[in-house]
């Protein structure tokens, strides 16, 4: 018989699922107008949840009586049903003939007849935007018999082929899962042919012979004809839909934009209208109700006549700007005008809204908050503040906080000498140089190898976000500001050209031209190449590039956080120049500096190889004070510009074998350099060696076997305090014992250092602290003994994220990704702070440290102190502040204000 | 000025003092009659604490009326101060002056006079017995003129330079530190000279001139005379007694004991009794009041006449069996016979009893809780119970868990081929084989490397402690059964034989022979030798040996602790042998049967790189199925013999790497072997290198990426139980899921095997188990997670140990053996679980498990779930059950029943 306890099937995840208690949950389908109604003003997010973005706001633009055309939204609910069991749920095509009978009689026409049909677009639709991820298909409903229908209904022959080939083509690429290209070879012979280039200039005689054509072709490729029936099209393409939710390119998408927690998409029903009626009285566009690049008041998009969306949207055909559509339809314009000033208020924030227009007839297809610059961002956000539509804590909420470091890119220095060679349009701003690659796995690869590349395409799909994502910066020869390329690159920061008609490529020979003239300069993958993002300049070789200057939006954001937030904000740095910038970006103090990191430089290294291979006292002792002497000047550089800001200096963490070479030659090289027999030095490394360096004779266990060490390092940092006391300035220095876990450790190392201190004392007239790391689960765990004897602790996340969960950083890529994809970890704990764990040992150890020292200081370093979500977590934690790299303390200042304001249950729909 | 925070000095250790309230902790000094009045019968550990061993069994005897020579004690707590401070506690020298003038009165002898003088002995004496380990000088206060006092006194000249001479050599070599050897060539000088052998035989003339001689050597080499004032004398010994508690050889000894805790040794200053006053009417001896190598109830020991203690201790000269003083002197027989009754009455326990015999007058000088063999412990741990001295439960805890697996060492095979090449006394049962060393560095050395030794030596000294405990067995070429070697052998289980005369040393050539009647057998370092610790027999070779049979009193003690306890103790192995053996030893299931152990098996090992290195899916498969098939028919084999009891398997594991090659020439072996090119099976290894296996891609991370080698494993259970079950056994299995630190990884795994076990339905006729192993600290803080979907927990304690304390096993010897020695941790933590950390977060594990679950059955495997304090805290914690290696089993038990007992609030004096 079974085990009683093995009570557990493997629908566990089914059992988990809470019990659903409101009906809404349940319901699978909502008109536009049941959306609008169903839910009150603060279950707006419920909504979202439910219908997603896209459904959402149709419904509330159906509310506002804004002209839409009719529809109905298939929730996320049934999406996550029908990808988890493979089918769609009991009874749901019933219901979806009903919303679609209501659809009919709304558009007085029906669905599949052959003498006045409805078509229909379907289109996904999750709660977080995610252009272009998933699939849309338009003129659903098409068949051999209802586009004769549309031919009678329209008297016009070409537009009914035109759109039956276009739904062709998206259902075979889109359902059927047979590539494009397969249908483009007959496109374009068809084409050369009739000796036309543009598609639009084939005749409908033309178009009827592609058609025809591609049912052919599908025939022989899929084995099976075209589905004919219009309730076949239906389900099918909603089926695609969904599962384009787990498309490779969707899941990319949502693990670069940490879009978690969501169940599916929501698929969208909606009668068709169509741009593409004439060149006379129809048209198609996009349209932001502010500038989404600058943040300007004013609307700013394309549109193109007798198209449909998905031209506008692949940057395939050149758009026009929206100010000449007064131009072409002076009263449409109007309109327009008027419902995105009605949206933009509505909606309290910047409107990316999509329209057609079908006979003169203004129709708005979507609307969501449009995707924009850093700069545009903060700008927008100012003037929701000064137009009193938003409270400053509801536009702080809004931004978002990893956005604002697109701001600190370099940009090209405009005096440097440069060979600019061609021209583009600027489509995201900023200076980017690196290595030429011509595919976004090139891109990936090289970028993987530590090189730096710039992406040279033809255009970009959707398919090349990892490579995007990989370059430095992104040149396309096609496309306008609105294509693919110019929309993610803004989005992410980074600086691109599009539309740049000069390049050429040579796909056989894998070479780039780039005419300039009557000069053709020849672009070889791994050539090096600078663009300018901003002026749309490309140049030859590696231009020099200046630190940016911040708009003054910036500098009023930064104030209205820093009214707001708590947590103080340090940096990790332990360069002049990171001081620099870090001072220059609000950073108030350091919060580590590791002075281990002060040993890259190769003499300062070999200085400290003598210490570890030091052969006799001696020697030991020259070498000790040789280190001491190059530990002092960096620290004191240092101290001196943080002058008034704690510097928190670490002594030595890393194992000592990370400094010696591995190489053969290397051992070599050293050997002779030292002085030593190549065999000696070969076991003194072998003896260092470790089988687990991360779990091994590092941190204060060094301290403790070596004392020398870390004696030096200690009077360093006193010499260089008192030097910079003496100088008139105001030092700071905290000293950090890294790697405890026993409260032994710490009294040991902590008298070390008052030994120290005490044959100093006379000259030290500055404050100084001694604390330590809290990077193990041990030293969580006994908070109560540490605290006694430490004046702060600071979390040192990444390795007490290894420790806590068993991880190792350098090895968990064999297996995180797999992870991430089966949602096993919600996220990668190296980048978001794990709360489950982590989280719990953090909180022990505050508590518990401050039960027995109240005022004990509490900071995090480590790059998770630069991650919103884990700032929130040290807010709510009660730490008085968090450290990160210089670029990212904006960025921590604004997400410790949204921490504050988050806690007293503000939330805002929509987080740009 | 000085940070106000950073008010911790280095007195930090002062600070944490507790405050000392009870007046009699501040003492310094007490008489042995104030020893005894001033502690009630409860406070017996107070005393021991404050007085030592030694002391406080000295105050008893006084109390007894017992003839002991008068003296005082100097207490633990003057000897921390010493030694934290470097000199006595002020005003400390006025006490020693009045607690000497109080010895006068009572000796009615002075102190340094000229006269009359008054002789003391100066004995160290910790609350732990660490028998020979301190400095103990005795006849101290003679000098030139107070030994021509003695001669005046004694009309001896001979015997007051013997004391003299002694005197010297002892205070030279404990109080001044000049090295023994440096007198010793004078003495063998001055017998040359006299041509006679031993020290007895040179007269009185002679020791006055080798005193005189002594005194000139010590002022050459020590630049300084001996201290002819007493007093002098007197400080300089106490002091050097304080110091030898940090002797290495004391520090190393108190490591093995695992003796913590302790602030110093007491020190016992005593006049003076004679056993080398002559041969007719003189002598000193050791007794045991009971056998310590049977536990037969009948005293047993040596003495010899005329001699100090230290010729006994030392086992110099060959001591006379104790019944032979019956015929030397009837009388103090008599007296000495009813002394140890009454002392064994007494301290309820066998004593080990130091008496001298001066003109016919006995004195008791020490008795104390003799050492024994593991079987004595037994046999007189029943005896006390069957005697009505102890109850059951007080005899367990006398018991030493950790002594019992010397009751399960091997013996020699009796029926194997042996050639017996010498005899010597058995000093300490069992058998052992091993290659010979010569010396204790050696023997550490070659231990370390791997090697099984058997330790040759004239005799044992104190400093050999760490090489006899990296030896399998120890051999002497003197001594008698008294001797060092033999009562340390016997205390830690080891096989040893003493007084094998025919052995002798060529230390010149590094060689050994042993001479059988006229054959001469050279012995080099290397050679393996056999010896039989019970019969003293020696032999050549290697000779199979034969497990031990248990001792009756063995299942006595057993099942009076199996009564009492609450832990149930389970087995961790893997083979058919380690089940048996672990039934027989009262095992009660496997709790940890690891599935990679059974590769270990070339074969087996070869069949799983196949799994590994498969370069098609149908290689894959196959590789696969005979995987399955291997592990199947171990895991039946385990199963089947453990019928009626649990059986807990472990899914793999180890990294991939592990179970590939490193080395060059194995790589090409296993290319040629799988019939893979070199380069792509370097590549494949290469590929699966990591940084941080420990904390890289293995357990349920390989279990979650390589689903199949799980699905396998699981497969192979069932149809290991199923196979059993079937042939009317009563098959447990327990399938376990390691290093699980998400509740998401488990239910990933959970449904695997879920899923498994649905195909096997029909056949499951038996109850099986599915949980995890908890071994990282995020399992034990999201244990209230886990615990839903686990019918188990079991705790890895081994790696839980690597993570909290972010200490890797492979790599912490680096480090700890200075962390021991500072007492920065107080054990080694892959010995003794942290309490801590690890013993928190095992308490949060187990609390929150419970809470969800309550009926969830927790128990531990990995090692610590064989050591005392560790199951002590496991039974503290609620666990149900520990497990370990199969030899540990009883000693588990034993603890269990001491966990149980000591939470009564039981304890007993004297752990033995």
């Amino acid at each position: 018989m079974f085990s009683p306890i093995s009570k557990f099937g493997c629908n566990i995840m089914e059992n988990l699922k809470e019990n659903i208690e409101d009906s809404r949950l349940t319901q699978p389908i909502y008109s536009f107008e049941e959306g609008a109604v169903l839910f009150n003003e603060d279950e707006k997010d419920l909504r979202k949840t439910l219908l997603g973005g896209k459904g959402a706001n149709l419904a509330e633009m159906t509310d506002m009586n804004i002209s839409v055309p009719p529809g109905f939204i298939i929730t996320t609910e049934v999406c996550d049903l029908y990808l988890r069991n493979g089918k769609f749920p009991e009874g749901f095509e019933d219901q979806v003939k009903t919303y679609m009978a209501l659809l009919e009689t709304q558009m007085n026409r029906e669905f599949g007849n052959s003498k006045n049909p409805l078509l229909v677009s379907v289109r996904s639709g999750a709660k977080a935007s995610m252009p272009g991820m998933m699939e849309t298909i338009l003129n659903l409903g098409l068949n051999d018999k209802t586009v004769e229908a549309i031919v009678k209904q329209t008297k016009n022959r070409w537009f009914a082929y035109d759109i039956y080939c276009r739904f062709i083509q998206m259902f075979i690429d889109v359902v059927m899962g047979i590539d494009r290209s397969n249908f483009e070879t007959a496109l374009e012979v068809l084409k050369a042919k009739r000796q036309v280039s543009r598609d639009a200039d084939l005749n409908a005689k033309d178009l009827e012979t592609l058609a025809k054509r591609y049912k052919q072709i599908i025939e022989k490729r899929a084995k099976q004809p075209f589905p004919e029936d219009s309730w076949q099209q239906l389900y099918s393409a909603i089926e695609a839909v969904f599962k384009s939710w787990n498309s490779p390119k969707a899941k990319a998408y949502r693990e670069i934009k940490k879009i978690r927690g969501l169940k599916g998409t929501a698929v969208n029903i909606q009668a068709m209208v169509f741009g593409n009626m004439s060149e006379l009285d129809s048209g198609t566009g996009v349209v932001f109700t502010r500038n989404p690049n600058t943040g300007e008041s004013k609307p700013f998009g394309n549109f193109l006549l007798n198209a449909q969306g998905e031209d506008i949207v692949s940057g395939t055909r050149d758009a026009e700007p929206i100010n000449k559509l007064e131009e072409a339809m002076k009263d449409i314009h109007g309109q327009l005008m008027t419902i995105l000033a009605q949206l933009d208020e509505h909606f309290k924030d910047m409107q990316d809204v999509e329209f057609t227009i079908e006979k003169r007839k203004l129709f708005i297809l979507q609307t969501r908050d449009g995707k924009r610059t850093a700069y545009a961002a903060l700008k927008i956000a100012t003037d929701l503040v000064k137009e009193k539509r938003l409270s400053k804590e509801e536009v702080l909420l809004k931004l978002d906080p990893t956005q604002l470091d697109h701001l600190l890119h370099k940009r090209i220095d405009p005096n440097a000498p440069k060979q600019i060679i061609a021209k583009g349009l600027g489509a995201s701003p900023g200076g980017a140089c690196g290595k030429a690659v011509f595919s976004s796995e090139k891109a990936e690869e090289w970028a993987k190898k530590g090189e730096k590349v710039l992406l040279f395409r033809p255009e970009t799909v959707t398919d090349d976000i990892r490579g995007m994502e990989a370059s430095q910066g992104i040149l396309t020869s096609r496309g306008g500001l609105g294509a693919h390329a110019a929309l993610v690159s803004r989005d992410r920061g980074k600086p691109c050209i599009v539309g740049c008609s000069a390049l050429e490529f040579d796909w056989k020979n894998m070479k780039a031209f780039i005419t300039e003239g009557d000069k053709v300069h020849e672009i070889n993958e791994g050539d090096y190449l600078t663009i300018d993002g901003s002026t749309g300049e490309v140049m030859l070789g590696q231009v020099p590039m200046l630190d940016p200057e911040l708009p003054e939006d910036f500098y009023t954001i930064m104030e209205w956080a820093d009214e707001i937030r708590k947590l103080r904000v340090r940096v990790n740095t332990e360069t002049p120049e990171g001081c620099k910038k870090a001072l220059d970006l609000g950073a108030e103090g350091i919060g580590l500096a590791r002075t281990e990191h002060m040993l890259l430089d190769p003499k300062k290294l070999s200085i400290f190889r003598r210490v570890i291979l030091a052969q006799s006292k001696e020697e030991k002792s020259r070498a000790l004070e040789d280190f001491l002497k190059i530990q002092r000047e960096d620290i004191k550089e240092i101290i001196s510009i943080m002058s008034g800001y704690p510097v928190l200096v670490r002594l030595l963490d890393p194992p000592l074998h990370e400094f010696l070479p591995k190489e053969e030659d290397k051992i070599q090289a050293l050997a002779s350099e030292m002085g030593m027999d190549v065999e000696s030095l070969k076991k003194n490394i072998e003896g260092l060696r470790e089988a687990n360096p991360m779990l091994g004779h590092r941190g204060c266990r060094l301290g403790i076997t070596h004392p020398e060490i870390y004696e030096a390092q200690v009077k360093a940092i006193l010499e260089a305090a008192i030097e910079v006391s003496e100088n008139g300035k105001d030092p700071r220095p905290e000293i950090e014992v890294p790697l405890v876990g026993d409260v032994n450790e710490l009294l040991e190392m902590r008298c070390l250092i008052e030994k120290v201190i005490e044959s100093y004392k006379d000259r030290i007239k500055f404050d100084y602290k001694i604390g330590t790391m809290i990077e193990l689960p041990s030293a969580c765990l006994t908070a109560d003994e540490l605290a006694p004897h430490a004046d702060f602790f600071s979390f040192g996340t990444n390795d007490l994220t290894q420790t806590s969960l068993g991880v190792s950083r350098d090895d968990y890529k064999k297996f995180i990704d797999k992870y991430l994809e089966k949602e096993i970890f919600e996220n990668d704990p190296f980048a978001v702070l794990d709360k489950k764990s982590v989280g719990k040992l953090m909180k022990i150890a505050v508590e518990d440290g401050r039960a027995v020292k109240p005022n004990l200081e509490v900071g995090i370093c480590g790059e998770h102190g630069g991650d919103p979500e884990s700032i929130e977590l040290c807010h709510s934690l009660g730490l008085d502040y968090v450290s990160c790299s210089p670029f990212r303390v904006p960025g921590a200042r604004l997400a410790a204000a949204q921490a504050v304001i988050r806690e007293k249950g503000l939330s805002i729909q929509g987080k740009v």
